[in-house]
């Protein structure tokens, strides 16, 4: 072993035991603690982080890195010390220029942050949570002011959440999406479904015995992780051998539960198989939330809400309900759960219209970035953007400006990378069906860890060693790319609505005229 | 203001922060965590610990306390910078003669011993745990060796729980309560007394309805507080506005969870009562963990087995419980809680015993200590002095010398404290008496918010900011004594068999002969 790296590993893994504190605080905020209790939390927050932030910026950690790059084995520019130095370099390079003060000002002001917004939301009161999202809007942009080569402001709040991803390439990859998805949402959206399977009556404890058979499927257990309730879902790792996933319930609405968990399982099962090679290091995390998001939106809607799986879905919930539900069959279902609608809640959005919710929240948050959007003014922008994108009219708040989480803990920067997370994980998908082969029939007998393992060995393991881009590059041999995803979801409402759908000419192919 | 004071709070204030995280982190293992999680939540228990002992012991702490010392009024001994200044200064000379590793390893060893405690325990195997006994009691020595101002290696450990309190008044309040206690065990012991009616079956969702009312008498709130269920119940505030209490509960046995949450919720209202004026300093905890369980043995059997108190009680039980318990009357339930009985596990023991529980632990662990005492031969020793103490055998080691968490998470010097704060608790309860004047009337009528009201103006509201000792002088005119225990207890006891006990002499009074 070398000079330096065991050191600079020490360093780090004193780090990541900071890290491991703060997500638990963090989950806790969102889980379990009082509500008396967050002025207190958003202290022990920010300790953590200006201790953490400190401590990693410190010339030391500069130090040993130059000195551990020196040491490396040019011979295995993949192995895990290499990429460890890269991938920590990089973030020191980013870090070391925001002052403590700063990074301390910005985890305060988000745990308080999210503690008006939860009041805020239940209010549907958009003036009570107006200064937190200023404040956290100002620290933004000092934040962005730490910094000097950027194309945008934007680029390096977004770099954040993705590393070394672009506006402008977000930009050109949103426009291709809309413009073929607005087509083939004009197409559906007006052709009757029936809803009602999925509308009723479905007591909790029902919905608690369905979503743990569903989990188990999955790959959940007991002995390594937690499933709680919460108001806004999300996943999160611990720690090694500590995952934990959250849900929220409706008696009136079973998907919201059975998707939800679908979803923050897959993030979880991502964060699960990172390779314990990297355990206590800054890459045994995702390389980036659009690749995070892929593995949720893979689990919830390919496997969730494909046909085969929803050949498994169909008889635990006429088992667990009875009833009228009894003879919910998997096509039933199938079409249940893929409707095409535009409506007011990202996260109950369908996978067509989803798309679109966040081109909206991109654009906003460009706007308040670049000062173009005075906060007072963004409930009258974000309704008017609903209705062009949705054709839906905001009655409240609650449903509209208010609904996310994001935007209260100082995250902007991170939307784009949900729907960036849709593409990738149809190119994934596209692969993974390729490789295995008889995917379809794994996944009609419940049999998921031939996908689960596949995941694994192709993504889960290599942690955050490569930018998203490289990793794709790798798996499926190219950049996020919007045809697989336009393909797979035509195929897939052609198979709920019976009709045969077309998508339109990509942009910027010989056939399209204008882009 | 001063210009030292001020940076000393808030360089005190973010170490407070990281103690949020550690509780946080603690608890969690306890309540919530998933088992695989245990190694890694060792390590970022021990980061914690070793990044706030460092911050503590560095020579800036001590410059600080030295300057503000100087800045202090002198007219002022009792304000709370005063106190604050004195008090840290005494735990900074104490701190900064322990290396950092230490205290790190001291902390990881504690998580990890946790979890070998619970399995060991859960198969009542002593050879499976006795290494990290082992480890914890070196790691004790280790701690012991680095001061070398003591009268006997135990006092340096008991420091820690009860501060400037010594193992040789321990021992001679001991022996004194030994003499006292052992003649009139022996008196009541034989005498039989019903205890059916706390024996039976208790649903548990009756059993958290019926704790939920007794928790909001007592002044539980649910914005402030919570309540999980936990293997060794305890309470903890992880910070201003989140006390957390934990319980387990029987469903055989009804008195388990009852007057496990009576117990923790006086730890948590002692927690929740000290001033706001300390918040975010060393103050804004527990003088000594005497004090703080006197608090809890108060409401647990002052208040919640005494005579008055169990009028209200029993009418609760048997709303909840119907059946043959639906005609509990509060007489026969005062009797069935109050039954002195020889048993093995100390947290059920009753008010009687409990003191030679604690005993032959302060004995032991001085003997492990001192080196006279192997690990490997604990369990016999451990064995032998039930017998001698409680007349009982000891079946198996869950059910002996596995009982206790703390010697897993390396408490050593803390049982004395138990004892101690009954003590306490019987002076404390005798002076509230006289000054509310009427608290038997309000105990009977479920008005517990004089008695919380008194606690809070005399105990809790200082925190740390004096001794145990000097704040009993405060309170109840002196020292801790056992005269007000024993005769608090003979008549307690006098009433549940309906005889006339007496107490023996005090040791040392004229009319005894022999200590």
């Amino acid at each position: 072993m070398s000079g330096a790296i065991e050191p600079l590993r020490d360093r780090l893994a004193e780090l990541e035991d900071l890290r491991h504190a703060a997500a638990l605080l963090s989950w806790d905020q969102q889980t379990m603690m009082p509500v008396r209790g967050a002025h207190a939390r958003a202290e022990a927050l920010a300790a953590i982080e200006r201790i953490s932030h400190e401590g990693f910026i410190a010339p030391e950690t500069g130090e040993l890195l130059h000195t551990a790059a020196e040491e490396l084995d040019p011979g295995d520019p993949d192995g895990d010390d290499a990429r460890l130095v890269e991938v920590v370099t990089r973030r020191w390079e980013k870090a070391r220029r925001v002052p403590s003060d700063l990074a301390m000002e910005i985890a305060r002001a988000a745990a308080i942050g999210h503690q008006a917004w939860v009041e805020a939301r239940r209010d549907s009161d958009f003036n009570a949570f107006a200064p937190y999202l200023e404040h956290n809007l100002s620290l933004a942009r000092d934040y962005v002011a730490c910094f000097d080569d950027f194309d945008c402001a934007y680029d390096v709040l977004l770099d954040d959440y993705e590393p070394e991803m672009k506006t402008a390439e977000v930009s050109r990859l949103f426009t291709e999406l809309r413009t073929q998805l607005v087509p083939l949402i004009a197409q559906v959206a007006p052709l009757p479904v029936d809803d009602s399977p999925v509308n009723g009556s479905f007591p909790l404890d029902g919905q608690r015995e369905l979503v743990a058979q569903v989990l188990a499927l999955m790959g959940f257990e007991e002995a390594g992780w937690r499933l709680d309730d919460t108001a806004h879902p999300f996943a999160v790792r611990i720690g090694e051998g500590d995952v934990r996933i959250t849900t929220r319930w409706s008696e009136s609405y079973l998907p919201m539960s059975l998707y939800s968990v679908m979803h923050e399982c897959g993030h979880g099962l991502y964060e699960d198989g990172i390779s314990r090679s990297l355990r206590r290091t800054p890459l045994a995390r995702a390389c980036s939330l659009g690749l995070h998001e892929s593995q949720s939106r893979l689990w919830e809607n390919m496997v969730g809400r494909g046909r085969p799986f929803c050949g498994v879905l169909a008889p635990l919930i006429a088992k667990q309900f009875g009833g009228s539900e009894a003879d919910l069959d998997a096509d039933t279902l199938f079409r249940a759960v893929n409707i095409v609608r535009p409506s007011l809640i990202r996260v109950e959005a369908d996978e067509a219209t989803y798309a679109l919710h966040i081109v909206l929240r991109f654009e906003l948050e460009q706007d308040l970035i670049e000062g173009r959007l005075e906060t007072a003014d963004l409930p009258h922008e974000w309704d008017s953007r609903v209705h062009k994108y949705l054709g839906l009219e905001v009655p409240n708040d609650a449903l509209g400006v208010l609904q996310d989480v994001h935007w209260s803990g100082g995250m902007i920067g991170y939307f784009p990378t949900y729907a960036l997370g849709n593409l990738i994980a149809a190119q994934l998908w596209q692969r993974a069906a390729t490789d295995i082969g008889e995917l379809d029939e794994q996944l009609e007998r419940g049999d998921l860890s031939p996908l689960r393992e596949w995941l694994r060995e192709h993504v889960h393991r290599f942690g955050a060693k490569f930018t998203a881009t490289d990793l794709l590059a790798r798996t499926v041999g190219g950049p996020i790319e919007v045809t697989p995803f336009i393909d797979y979801l035509t195929r897939k409402l052609s198979d709920v609505y019976g009709v045969e759908l077309s998508s339109v000419p990509e942009v910027g192919s010989p056939s399209a005229t204008q882009p």
